[in-house]
């Protein structure tokens, strides 16, 4: 099959950011610069010049970008989306013939000589010659200057008012001068009029990148976000079950700690069917409160409130008074229901039935768990089940809630999250998914590329510094930047790693200091976490001992050892430096002592280096080996060095220092450095 | 967007081979393995199962092939083409419920104790409530039969005879199983029956990947060929014009010496006016026989040959004798014109007109090619120039031509290529094009994925151990090697290039040894190279002094010194050798000394390693540091060594063994390393 536009020579290659083809968005935020690159190169010595196109979804125009080639035919250029929501781009190549024809010019022009100027020496049949070849030299410049004046004549027809009248004007002239009878032609390519021949560019036999590339672009807190997770019903006091009115007296002062996202396991009727007691005891007492992801019962599902917890009208109160505080209110979404769920009435045909007429409940065997029913994604029912789920998010979104944890979606239909997440960010731009799949790397980033807009990561069980180097390396750089965002849990409730079993005060330092450096997006599960608690349910398990998510725990909230003044640090540091708010500059350098750990993140001028001691038990010391290039500092520059958590400055030079972290003190340094007052 | 699919759960990611999304076809040769991979997954615990679809472009019915897990939710299938021509194929992924029910079953039958084996100290409370442990695991065991039972049938409404009835009876049993009373069930999953129940998958709800991705299939060939280019007028008398008829009585000893592609440069009419004169001068003598790609005259353009060269009848000729001795014409396809070309008058807007109305000729400003007219391909009437284009290889494949080297295609637009080539092939799908690219490698690729079946590379100007790991390593490993197939030439009549410059024998000999054994295709410009010649045109010039690009050239090609006996022996080792005939298995070792390159390649028994002194002056030696297991060979085995080059047979163990080549002898091993006797 010819093509229909066999004409069109410019060849357009390797576009990024671009997921699986195109299949899946890049993500972004408002107002971050999105930089395309491609390959764009044609036959021959033409020129070639490349735009980018780019829009909101919703709207038809393109609107467009310069790109500026950065060697080996690869071009770059960027827009910077200024809406939530979907965007796309594409490129356009073409042969500039004008441009060619420009440089050729000058290349004439530069290879005129005076043949009257040889040396004296040379022979009569030379000087002729050398006459003959500028004569002919002049005519061919005489020449080019007439096919430049019909470039120049094409541009004007698309220009209007003062430049076409310009362009025509420099069209005539180019005309007059290959009239002359010259010596010498002078070069009449000023930079004025090349960039504005360059505005008209002819675009009749142009190439357009065979794709779209989608781009989801999210508003800030996609990138940049402080998570604070606890159960409401360990808010009260102790002895009692608490409420959402207790939990709302908690936010101020996680407010001031400076976590922005305030997350709630899930609030809603628990299942008394197959109760789990106590450390997941598999029979409860009558006072045992039950699981809270065992969802659903007469009081309702997935869109009601456990009454112990209080009412939608509390619901609505609390999230007054997060908005109050400039904190956002997280809510668990776990698809999954108890046998008294609402939907396993109404909607058998939406669960799997055994042979016997049984619902299937979840079972590893043969380990069972007959409090909660799997929902079938095989279902013939499908399409009513998926929009039954959907409307759980959207009655939350018209509660005012905006950020969702899910709970486990890789055991849930990889297709209807693509649709879902789609059709909820469609209505709701501002729509933040937090994907919880602790599981196999490719589903993790399956469900990444799926639409949700962060996700848990394996950082909770990384924990030498080869690892994290490792797995940072290739989640913050592309292709895995582009589309999965991370999100850094020292803990949670389902986790306690190996590195907080220790119980010592540096490992809980040092993992918290690791996830709010490393990772622009980073939470914790508290009071566990800055009260240090570390027993597990038993040898081995990363279980708590008397879990929160079989009891109501009462928590000592100011014990004097808490931690929270070292997360509110983390969290104020966080919002001082842009450096912090994003993870695609991050940066590892060497130290002689694999113990410590030593990274950067830099925007523009603001350089903030972390140097973490690994060894919770021991005092280390080594020297670092700064890039000092990554660092935007000279090789023996001079230059100070903030501690964000002491408070010490240091005077640091060239790549070369000397670090000692004391785990008893503090276990890391999070250093501002800056140039040297004198070095300014 | 709804899917109208939702209930299909199964994601399939990262399908390769493939090039830029499917856009261009991955190649292979016809009984070559194309092994596909694929990223398959699914939500959940549910097993996944993958197989492989593909089929020749014009056939509608997928044939299908097993897929089978790598790690990491990757799989891995194959197919071998057994016809020359287009391909395709995807991937089709789908939730296994029976495998996912066998392997749940086989938990759940080995989960099952005997209560009254328990320790005599079981308290009476414990005893009881194990018995009800195992009560309840029956109950699920007997349901799980019944599942089964439910998948089976399944399976059997798609089998037909005997294996319907065996599944039917397999049915039967499990269910028979679940009515009986038993202290222990067996497990009831033979092999066979698994095996049978895997041969009907359920595939109701199967995935297939978004797209076909095509595959082209060239014959063997394209992968393995040895070139020889010669001047069919430089093959007559000292002081003739050489023939056609001159040219095939050198065909017996050219194929004697293995090679089975003659490449002659273009055999037209050669246009007269602004011919060039011996080394390129600008002035031609009245006897000077001009350029042979500066095509057409009166005699006629592209399908016409040089009267002095001889007639079609004559080329016919050519092609029997080289039929006779098993090798192929390669013609060179020149797509431009000489001022005299029958196009320039009968179609003047092929090419660019001037604003005097003169036609624009080649140039790279202030330089001229006055004798050559670039084709212009934005011309409107670019339809009927590219069939015209077409038909010039039409018309010599209606001679018997199958394989094209094609004269710059750099030069010319890429979707013409990306058609013309398709289209040949189309017709006779056995035609061979090779592109004579030397330039940026965005645009070799380029061409590469627009149909060329083979591309000159740069190896002909890298020359250090480094720098030929390097650019090795790029071209034989995907993706560019799925895609651009090199072809090694260590000279051409348009590049003598710095190695050879030397004019020492052992340059020529490793520049041979290195092309021949790096790649397995491979070419030489004769009798310039077999007979060493070696001085530029000027210093620092790549050009050949009295190229024979611009005169007839006697050689003596007898010489005693000649080289063609080493590049026989090359060309039957390459015979011999199936690892020298791919490029896949390209492996390079160690050496203790930068000058000594090693490197191997296998095709199953077959090893042979290369051992190559890349300094023509001074003897090397060193000890190899060779990759046993690359090599198939046991870290710390004997073996034997036997020299290709020489028939020495060195004993040879473990990776260290000591190698000293001297430039005078012979720079460089080609050893097939064969395990000892005694090992075997």
């Amino acid at each position: 099959m010819k093509p229909t536009h066999g004409r069109s020579r410019v060849a357009i290659e390797n576009v990024t950011p671009q997921i699986d083809c195109g299949k899946f968005p890049a993500k972004r935020v408002v107002g971050e610069n999105v930089e395309v690159r491609a390959a764009v190169f044609g036959d021959g010595h033409d020129h070639v010049k490349a735009r980018l196109l780019y829009r909101p979804s919703q709207q038809q125009e393109w609107r467009t970008a310069p790109m500026y080639p950065i060697g080996n035919d690869m071009w770059s250029g960027n827009f910077v989306p200024n809406t939530v929501g979907s965007w796309q781009f594409t490129v356009q190549g073409w042969v500039d013939h004008f441009d060619t024809w420009a440089s050729d010019l000058e290349k004439r022009i530069g290879a005129q000589t005076d043949p009257l100027a040889c040396d004296p020496e040379t022979s009569e049949d030379d000087r002729k010659r050398a006459t003959e070849i500028q004569t002919q030299l002049h005519k061919d410049i005489a020449l080019a200057f007439r096919s430049g004046a019909l470039l120049v004549d094409r541009a004007s027809a698309g220009a209007k008012g003062e430049e076409a009248k310009r362009l025509k004007a420099f069209g005539a002239s180019l005309r007059a001068s290959a009239e002359k009878k010259v010596t010498r032609y002078e070069n009449p390519l000023m930079p004025e009029i090349m960039e504005l021949v360059e505005r008209y560019p002819d675009l009749s036999l142009a190439t357009v990148y065979e794709r779209e590339i989608p781009v989801r672009v999210d508003r800030e807190r996609a990138r940049f976000s402080s998570w604070y997770e606890f159960f409401p019903r360990s808010a009260g006091e102790a002895g009692k079950h608490g409420t959402l009115r207790d939990a709302a007296k908690l936010i101020p002062q996680i407010a001031d700690a400076g976590f922005d996202v305030v997350y709630f396991p899930p609030i809603h009727p628990i299942g008394r069917a197959f109760r789990k007691g106590k450390n997941n005891s598999v029979v409860a007492g009558a006072e045992d409160v039950g699981s809270p992801w065992a969802i659903g019962a007469r009081e309702g599902g997935h869109t009601a409130i456990l009454p112990e917890l209080g009412t939608l009208e509390d619901f609505d109160m609390v999230m007054d008074v997060a908005r109050e505080h400039g904190v956002e209110i997280a809510l668990d979404i776990a698809f999954q229901c108890s046998p008294e769920h609402p939907w396993v009435s109404l909607h058998p045909d939406w669960f799997l039935i055994r042979p016997d007429g049984t619902i299937q409940y979840a079972e590893n065997p043969p380990k069972k768990y007959q409090d909660i029913y799997p929902l079938n994604f095989e279902s013939d029912d499908w399409n009513n089940l998926w929009h039954e789920l959907l409307n759980v998010f959207l009655f939350w979104t018209r509660r005012g809630v905006r950020i969702f944890r899910v709970d486990n979606p890789h055991t849930k239909a990889l297709p209807f999250w693509h649709w879902c997440i789609a059709e909820v960010q469609r209505q709701l731009p501002d729509a933040i998914f937090l994907a919880e799949a602790f599981t196999r790397p490719h589903v993790m980033y399956g469900l990444a590329k799926r639409g949700f807009t962060q996700s848990y990561t394996y950082f909770t069980w990384r924990e030498t510094a080869k690892d994290l180097r490792e797995y940072l390396t290739e989640i913050t750089q592309p292709p895995v930047s582009d589309f999965f965002r991370p999100n850094f849990w020292p803990n949670t409730p389902d986790i306690l790693p190996g590195s907080l079993k220790t119980g010592l005060r540096a490992s809980f330092q040092m993992r918290a200091v690791l996830a709010a450096t490393l990772c622009s997006n980073w939470g914790v599960y508290g009071p566990a976490f800055e009260l240090m608690e570390h027993v597990p349910a038993k040898p081995g398990s990363e279980e708590y001992m008397d879990s929160e998510k079989y009891q109501v725990r009462a928590w000592d909230r100011d014990r004097a050892d808490s931690l929270m003044p070292l997360l509110k640090t983390l969290n104020v540091t966080r919002r001082a430096h842009p450096a912090l708010q994003r993870n695609d500059t991050l940066r590892f350098h060497g130290t002689d002592n694999e113990q410590l750990l030593c990274y950067s993140k830099r925007a523009g001028d603001d350089v903030v280096l972390a140097v973490v001691n690994l060894d919770p038990r021991n005092a280390q010391s080594g020297w670092t080996q700064l890039d000092m290039q990554a660092l935007g500092l000279r090789e023996n520059e001079q230059y100070e060095a903030h501690d964000a958590l002491t408070g010490e400055v240091y005077r640091w030079n060239g790549p070369y220092n000397f670090v000692l972290l004391h785990p008893e003190k503090m276990p890391a340094h999070i250093l501002h450095l800056r140039r040297s007052a004198s070095d300014k």
